[in-house]
């Protein structure tokens, strides 16, 4: 990168609103905690719930949230060196490394080099066959593989093989196009399937990186 | 990354939402047509309205849009080999990089190593100490620097040194503090400053890096 030799300057002020980070944050934070109405989160979730609506600019948000009583074992996890597994690359590059308690990987395997490949061959998306990769990392799967042990995830967002898996799942494509759909079949996934997956999502088309990566930031570490 | 030996499957199919990805964008933009109220953009900047729908799944996002008419100039300065200038690391991951005209440069200076010093020397924000790293990229800018002829940039999204640099901007910041305002502020700069900066920006708190994204995926190219 090709940086002039002049000095940066700070950039003047032209405006008042807050701009030291740690207390936009904490401002913001306020402000939703006056706004949205939190009481039908399940309360372990609140700060999940305060990030995603961060993420989102929108205190309705919580209207469509929908989260498992069991979603916060996920911090479990990650305190116990889980990886996060990541349908997308704006997912991985909103995960504040600093929040990790573990040094936990993040992982996204769309720009594996099997993935188009794999994508043509089975008419799916780059997206859903990025995901079948995911397979080595999940704890409870029934396949040999030649991988470290199996540890849990804590961040998918698309169909997947999701049966053969126990994990925690933070699953909010935003879209037109199946993403509603897809997160009502998520909601209806222990009663149809029998396995029960903690989860958060958030009904409807709403939904994105953004609220994503704002839901793992909070399972990361209970702190604001 | 460690992979399985085991072959991965197909995903096998539980719903019958369309799982092809050209399709699911066609699809989606067919809805959004269908659904929002495009009559208040302007018609040269219909397509970028469309992607930031997209990118929110929110077809009501078209009430709080602002677009200068002259925004699509930037598609001129992206094939003439202009670099797009983000202040967010998920921006730049956002950016399909096919769809560029000139294999143009997407840059972010979050990272750079001097950005978190200058940010506590100023008492700002890092982002805001980023962007002005940005300057010896900038068209018309008054300074002198050791970098090539300066050039246009297309997205920035933070209060920075825009007096002196002529550009076109994709600015759409979420958030509960400042960030309404700082929208505010550059509907108003024309007036206030004198210089007419094209531009795209969502009136208050709703924003981010897949909306902003979005809307340089559509200023990159026209073909949908």
């Amino acid at each position: 990168m090709t940086i002039s030799s002049d000095q940066p300057r700070r950039p003047e002020r032209h405006y008042h609103y807050v701009d030291r980070g740690p207390a936009i944050y904490l401002d913001s934070f306020a402000t939703i905690r006056r706004e949205a109405d939190l009481s039908r989160v399940p309360s372990s979730a609140e700060k999940v719930a305060v990030r995603m609506i961060h993420g989102s600019g929108q205190v309705d948000l919580v209207d469509d949230l929908v989260v498992h009583p069991e979603l916060v074992a996920a911090r479990a996890a990650l305190q116990a060196g889980a990886p996060m597994l990541c349908d997308a690359t704006m997912v991985v590059k909103g995960v504040t490394r600093t929040r990790l308690p573990a040094d936990n990987e993040v992982l996204c395997m769309l720009n594996e080099p099997e993935v188009p490949g794999l994508a043509a061959a089975w008419g799916t998306t780059r997206t859903a066959a990025a995901v079948s990769l995911w397979e080595p990392h999940l704890e409870g799967r029934s396949s040999p593989s030649a991988t470290p042990p199996p540890r849990s995830s804590t961040c998918w967002r698309c169909s997947s093989t999701a049966h053969r898996a126990r994990r925690r799942s933070s699953r909010c494509p935003v879209g037109f196009i199946g993403a509603a759909e897809s997160k009502q079949a998520l909601e209806e996934f222990h009663a149809v399937h029998g396995i029960d997956i903690p989860f958060v999502t958030v009904r409807g088309r709403r939904g994105g990186s953004a609220m994503t990566s704002s839901a793992l930031n909070a399972l990361a570490q209970e702190q604001e």
